[in-house]
């Protein structure tokens, strides 16, 4: 990934070439603080496992974790990869494995990573053992279990698939313990629900690992954790691991469900008016759904952000005016339905920040965060990569 | 952007990483006869200027243009320098162009590239101007034309404000014409509602250049175009050239519109089965909206296909069978709501293919096309660029 070769020029917003992915550092720190404290105050003996899912950059992981033991979570192999290569050595990869990628997984362990992986079926697990006796490699799986009818995992109300899986899990590879992942937490519609969501993580996580002790099996790692969960859990008991990814950077769907506020929210997108169709009440922008993605997730949410929320340059936002749609390299502002406000007079040329719905798909559209320092100048330009 | 090293080395299906976006490069060809064919039959005289804002890729711009004089369309200038670098000489950037991007322009068109750009309004018109008359730049310019309400333009029901912008743009660039975009048309019902909106392209963008005519302006390029209306159009008397760009691949929206059928679809997603909740008649996948976007343009169609029609590795589609939902790295498939067909038995560590909703938005998270010959070989690996 190429840095822009005119990056030690770069000082102040007005140099950048629009849209490009901003990313506030002030706000990376505070977000981090805020869980960091929240775990040591709940769960001083639980080991945090940051997913860098949503970051993809080595310079916001080594920036979020220094100081803490780099234990990490993954959810691609290229992540996987590319996090070793940079020193880190703690590795889950937290999607379902596919007996096509033991070779990848096996190559990264040959060179010294802890990598780890996850199943929730027998037929894998058989093939997973069998390449690890096969191939002489020590290959850690976790369970994965289903907490809440979400996606992927085994039901602790079916105690005997569990078991099933380990015992053959066990016979060539090597059983680490079970993960669970709360993404209904993401549908929330208030904090109690959020609290809800994080209680029956913990319980259903917990009751899968008894359910294998009970077998006869150890389960070093008990793991579970998402955002949301992560921070409105209060009783960690019986959990050894935590993972959150998207808490580092916040969007307006956490804000919807009032984990964050949207001042906290470290990522936006930088863009320029490029021109008016007044009689509809719309400014034009040069960043659509390439600069923010398709992602809607506030659509069903109390308030509808459309594609974003739009600020000054400053941050401010600027009353209630959204992205109301989005061509592939054109957005469209407008007053949010309902709102009283009228269109503000933002002349061509203008710059506007965008804070986004979900920071994972936003981000992913770009190659690059442009940092900010505190007092908004620009500071450093940071590749992501992307891929699998 | 690496290529895999090892790549040739790849030969089928199966030695792909998962997921992967595949190109099946007969139907590109067929896709683009097309085009080609129905052009050359109703308008022998109009010069075609592919938008290559969907392909981001040399190779395939090289592949489908082959014969054709290569005018282009972008929508980045980023695309604009790769593809003056690769040769492509003229060039349209045809998104709003903001005073702070001139300098670019400027330079690739110092480098001999004919970039030409657009504007609707007199603003940036007088920035550009006097841009152009102190740096000496002659710059190119078309004004943007509204033809159906749907993002940027002036309206052709305002005359004065079009010559006004031609005035300005006189004073120091070059007017170079006009241009129109019918994006309404990807809002159609059907195939006479594309003929419609074709017909009122035509006639918007004709009109229009017949206002600055009759203000004693030159306007040398008519500029049109959407693939749905380049499709359906028939007359085009008074057009000079027209643009479209996902016609080369197709994709779910434009087969739900009637323009295509799903079998055209050039581009798919390669994904392997992690899983099942068979008693939610669910199969999971390793591609979730990162490798397929977030993008569900077929919701409000007549036929909603979810995030993608599942098909077999070898194309064929599995009966009803759709991505229902999709998180990151997981997607949900399922059969359509309202299918009286069951669930197939797909195991785990099966390859599928998934057809996109839209073309552009899932091209776009991948790097590299997996490039299909007519036997479902794979014979190349093209790279894609992405970025402003």
């Amino acid at each position: 990934m190429d840095k822009d070769p005119g990056s030690s020029s770069l000082r102040q917003l007005s140099d950048i070439q629009t849209p490009a992915l901003l990313l506030d550092l002030a706000k990376l720190d505070a977000n981090s603080a805020r869980l960091r404290k929240h775990l040591e105050a709940v769960a001083p003996d639980v080991l945090h496992r940051p997913h860098l899912k949503t970051a993809k950059s080595i310079e916001v992981a080594e920036h979020v974790l220094q100081g803490e033991e780099p234990a990490i979570t993954v959810s691609t192999l290229r992540e996987a990869e590319i996090f070793a290569r940079a020193g880190f050595r703690d590795i889950l990869y937290a999607v379902g494995i596919t007996p096509s990628k033991l070779a990848r997984v096996a190559a990264l362990r040959a060179q010294g990573a802890d990598l780890k992986i996850i199943t929730d079926n027998l037929e894998t697990a058989e093939k997973i053992a069998v390449f690890a006796a096969e191939t002489g490699t020590n290959l850690p799986v976790l369970i994965e279990i289903d907490c809440d009818g979400h996606r992927s995992g085994l039901q602790p109300s079916r105690p005997d698939a569990i078991v099933a899986v380990a015992r053959v899990l066990s016979d060539g590879a090597q059983l680490a313990g079970v993960m669970t992942h709360a993404g209904g937490s993401y549908d929330a519609g208030n904090e109690d629900e959020v609290f809800a969501a994080a209680s029956g993580e913990v319980a259903a996580i917990v009751r899968s690992a008894q359910i294998l002790r009970e077998a006869g099996f150890a389960v070093p790692i008990v793991s579970m954790g998402s955002t949301p969960t992560a921070l409105s859990v209060r009783d960690l008991s019986g959990i050894t691991e935590i993972r959150a990814g998207v808490y580092m950077f916040f969007d307006l769907v956490m804000a919807g469900l009032g984990i964050c506020h949207s001042r906290d929210i470290a990522l936006s997108v930088l863009t320029t008016v490029i021109g008016h169709q007044r009689e509809k009440g719309w400014i034009i922008v040069d960043a659509g759904w390439m600069a923010m993605s398709r992602d809607r997730g506030t659509a069903d949410q109390q308030i509808d952000q459309g594609y974003g929320l739009v600020c000054y340059p400053d941050g401010q936002p600027v009353g209630d005016l959204i992205m109301e749609s989005a061509n592939q390299e054109h957005g469209i502002l407008a007053v949010r339905p309902g709102s009283t406000r009228s269109l503000p007079d933002i002349p061509v040329g203008s710059l506007l920040r965008i804070l986004p719905n979900h920071a994972c798909s936003t981000a992913a559209q770009h190659d690059q965060y442009i940092v900010l320092d505190k007092a908004g100048r620009v500071m450093a330009q940071w590749p992501r990569f992307s891929g699998w």
